[in-house]
């Protein structure tokens, strides 16, 4: 499918009925929202943009690549495999640090809590321990003592220097992987140190070898992963359970407009807790109840809701998720939410009118976001974020109170799916009775032929909202291959009704028979693009369990409709692993034509993966099943 | 003058007669280089890059701004103010962490150096054990303990945490900034996290706020002249000596052929250093003279060259200084290059044929850069460097006797220049009797009417090679205004002759007569773009003497003829600091109305810095000295 494809098929932008019907709200109502925008976009899109050979760096340039007049390279000199490989080593270095960012937070999250000034709780004692004892932590003195040590060495990890290997790539990451990364010279430093290193490699007249980015660029995925993923994840499931697997409510349909609602949205999941921990106190509840509303509701979407879904019950305060990014503009739509909380990315710039429109109170609660025309802002810090909780709970009674007031039609799709969320490391092996074997033999008896990691986001560049990313992991179930999924993607296939049990017929028939024996859905919910480190520790676990690499694995990797840097990095990180990564669309190094060879081809013999472009979901499901039948096939199964 | 000024004139494609013949030998050996590759890019230069409402992060996009298509904002939904402030962003991340890698590395090699493990010593204790006052740090045990605790110390600040503002901020910013910068919170934490956070805050979906981004660029501004460049350069004074004013030669008449030539380019002068301590050796030269050579000389390129020429006398063995980075083509093309040793940035990608043309051994001494076709690669580690300069030096001698056996033809242009290089906070201090009296003395009496910092790199994009930054430098001391020069610049203006005592007769006769009063130049050769931090200590000294902010003084910042990342961010700490700050070419901020608004007209609100356009020297320089006269006129002088 061209770079171009529409969006709009028959009438549609969205495969979800509750999107498409809000956006038709929206779209009549005259604002401004990302479906609309993107059509004067496919009007002036640039070639030379599309391909990667077109450079924005330094006045040297603008620059691109254009043998037709000579511009065989850019002023400096770089040629346009480097030009296109740089750009993407550069978006790439953004994902890092957004995930950094989120990691810094939660360890000092972890600290703060320890120290008794937050809302939160050392939940699972258990992995507290067992992270102590995976990094040589003392667990001396208590919960609060050990986590105060656990937070403070896995904050100065970040930043562990050149000579001193990250701890966490030395616990987590698998033997052969090790070895391997080591050859290459892609073993990492610690996370910041590979940030401003990758960010300081693109600077004009830096590296100019294409070979050299791509190998930063595995490097950097490694750090992400084991430096900032892997710990902030844990850290998470410290402080608000592990991850197991439960049902829960999701998409616009939960949404009640009788209610004051508190939606979080984001990564970072501080201030949804504390909203959800302060929503529980009764009198806050009786707060709302004298305003006219039924009581308080707190919602999560995107992410951050998903951080909560995976860990958190449905209860009479926590009300589920909304769906992806897309789903942001037509859910402010509905006329429903009081609170909009914003916290870690994913918030579009352009929503403040719809604060206005449907009235919504709109705040920034993390120090990195911030919107046009949004004017209350807070910086996040753990000690506050209760407060910040209480003062969005008063912000949400006084905003329903005049939603009322301005008789704001509620507008809210009828359709509410159940969807199995949490599953993890942990989840599948308690499921499986505390060892992996049942799943292995499985494997080897070909019922499941293989597992697919499905993480992304969404996109309007690959079709209709969700199209792609629904229809692979159906074409993928179809071919007997077990889907865990992470990110917007997961959200679609969550709102679409594919972690649930009721998709079990779906499946092709073996695994329709391991899903109906262990009562799973045939797309394990493993949480949020930031749980691709939980899934990389499921896929170590199952290649030592094997005494096998990595990329001997049956195993492969789709993102099949990604957006932007946080997923790119993952997929870096998924080559350098040793994964078949399929991508869509396909990313901006076409006008590169060795660096192309070099994903598709050549770093197969380098690290085992590469990657797969496919624009339909039935090639990008033939190519997967393919690879995972050439590794049975090399494994003797 | 526009985007696309022609940067040949009168058939010169530099002002300098040294780079011009050797272009023309480039040109007619059929070799690509800077000048000829910026041509065909004239002819395919895109005018949404050239305003900056050209954003390729995510898909999205890639997105223009266009209003005739309907196009008014991105896919997103960000406007064109805020696409164009985030590239901007993005792109003084990329110079701050370039800055930070090279912080780092003078870190651990003060501490490697006091361990007993490099070739270096600690030269200048006076100074070590002033920083160790000023940071509060113990000094006892001599000056390897307090070295080691200094760099310690400094790594551990690169990434303090937010709670815990950086202590250089702290010790060596004026008051008056302090408190205005906390109150506009732009005060930093360690520059590792606001690298970090500053990427992230570019991720698609996350800051949609132009003026919450320029914030942030001014807070990485802070971070990055207090973090990295103010302990790096004092660092570096420990360990090879404090700059005091010497006389140097610089040009590309210095180099000769009959030497073995090893010369260093980049920024990090780590294997310079240690490549001109390995040539005094008097075996090594004897080896050279046994190859047939006179002996071995060690050259400078742009600022590895300046880091040392500020530092080192000229002997035997240290040759001076050659140019700035567009006179690395013309270098090579010399003919009397035996190895190119290429640290920390400014190696354009394409040079790999001048070394098969002109027979050069290239090697890259720094793990950041790596060039197609060069395979010789060291990564930096300070116990190494004896070792990677005496094989410097060997391939060095090897590539002599090949240089010769394949009659190579050296073509050096006749021109030797003079230069006094070596000025710093300690030796104006120095020339001025140990206090600032007679320079504020003859200030007020306005025989110099103000001070302007001119640090910049060099670029096709506004004329001839140098032409703007030697001639706003004319316009400038014409004007009795006192230069202060760091960065490619500087070395424009060394070989240009006007870090020359002969130089005075084209200052006006204020500053002509303290001149000569003094015995200096009117352009005071400061060092390197990384000097911008040692230029800061100066401004602050003159701020704190008068008892006024920054912003009152006669001061401004001049970058005629920026290239990159590293040259903008030293410009948006000018801003911070509250300086007028003349740019040229103009920034890609043109499609942002709100913003061109915000930098040139209300930021003077807020931090009393403003940044100014011109594109012809004149204007330049009386846009310069019509605010100094304003803020002279403000101060009653």
């Amino acid at each position: 499918m061209p770079r171009e494809a529409t969006h709009r098929m028959d009438g549609r932008i969205s495969i979800h009925d509750s999107v498409q019907e809000m956006y038709e709200r929206i779209h009549n109502d005259g604002l401004s929202n990302v479906f609309d925008r993107y059509d004067p976009q496919t009007k002036i899109r640039c070639g030379f943009c599309v391909e990667g050979v077109s450079c924005q760096l330094c006045t040297g340039g603008p620059c691109r690549i254009s043998d037709k007049v000579g511009a065989t390279h850019g002023t400096c000199g770089i040629d346009r495999n480097a030009m296109a490989m740089r750009d993407m080593l550069l978006r790439n270095m953004m994902g890092t640090s957004t995930y950094t960012h989120h990691a810094y937070n939660a360890f000092r999250t972890l600290k703060s809590t320890a120290e008794g000034k937050t809302p939160y709780q050392i939940t699972d004692t258990d992995k507290l321990y067992w992270m102590c004892d995976k990094l040589g932590i003392d667990k001396s003195g208590g919960p609060e003592q050990a986590a105060i040590r656990l937070a403070d060495f896995l904050m100065y990890q970040l930043s562990s220097g050149y000579d001193e290997p990250p701890k966490m790539v030395e616990v987590f990451a698998p033997e052969p992987r090790k070895k391997l990364w080591r050859e290459l010279a892609i073993y990492p430093a610690g996370v910041m140190h590979e940030i401003k290193d990758a960010a300081a490699s693109c600077l004009t007249n830096v590296d100019g070898d294409f070979v050299s980015m791509a190998k930063k660029a595995m490097r950097l995925g490694i750090a992400t992963i084991y430096g900032s993923q892997i710990g902030l994840e844990m850290v998470q499931d410290i402080l608000f359970g592990t991850p197991s697997p439960h049902e829960v409510q999701v998409d616009l349909g939960i949404m009640d407009p009788d209610y004051v609602n508190i939606v979080f949205n984001g990564h970072e999941p501080w201030i949804g807790v504390a909203c959800i921990l302060a929503a529980r106190d009764p009198a806050n509840q009786e707060k709302a109840r004298q305003a006219g509303a039924k009581g308080i509701k707190v919602t999560g979407s995107i992410e951050c809701g998903q951080e909560v879904l995976q860990r958190f019950t449905m209860d009479e305060v926590f009300n589920g998720l909304t769906g992806n990014w897309m789903t942001i503009e037509p859910l402010l739509a509905t006329g429903t939410v009081d609170v909009f909380a914003m916290d870690e990315n994913c918030s579009p710039p352009y929503i403040a009118p719809y604060a206005e429109k449907y009235q919504i109170t709109m705040v920034s609660v993390n120090d990195l976001v911030r919107i046009p025309g949004v004017e209350k802002n807070f910086d996040y810090k753990p000690p506050e974020a209760a407060n910040i909780a209480r003062q969005l709970i008063d912000w949400g009674i006084e905003n329903f109170k005049k939603r009322k007031e301005r008789n704001i039609t509620a507008k809210v799709p009828g359709r509410v799916q159940k969807a199995i969320a949490g599953f993890s490391t942990e989840a599948v092996l308690n499921a499986l009775g505390g060892k992996l074997d049942p799943l292995l033999d499985v494997i080897k008896a070909g019922k499941i032929k293989g597992v697919t990691a499905l993480v992304n986001c969404t996109t309007p560049a690959t079709g209709l909202h969700d199209y792609m990313t629904v229809n692979v992991a159906k074409e993928l179930i179809k071919r007997d291959i077990l889907v865990i999924s992470g990110g917007c993607g997961n959200h679609a296939l969550e709102v679409a009704g594919l972690c649930n049990t009721g998709a079990v017929a779906m499946a092709g028939s073996g695994l329709q028979e391991i899903c109906k024996a262990l009562g799973i859905p045939p797309v394990l919910s493993f949480g949020t693009c930031t749980d691709t480190g939980r899934m990389s520790m499921l896929v170590t676990e199952i290649a030592n369990a094997l005494g096998v690499d990595t990329s001997d694995l049956p195993v492969a990797v789709t993102a099949p409709q990604y957006l932007e840097q946080k997923a790119t990095i993952d997929a870096l990180f998924a080559l350098a692993f040793g994964l078949y990564t399929h991508l869509a669309p396909t990313p901006p190094v076409t006008g590169g034509p060795e660096l192309v060879k070099l994903l598709t081809e050549d770093l197969e013999g380098l690290t085992g993966g590469k990657v797969a472009l496919a624009d339909t979901p039935e090639s990008a499901a033939e190519g997967i099943e393919a690879h995972i039948m050439k590794k049975r096939s090399q494994l003797g199964i």
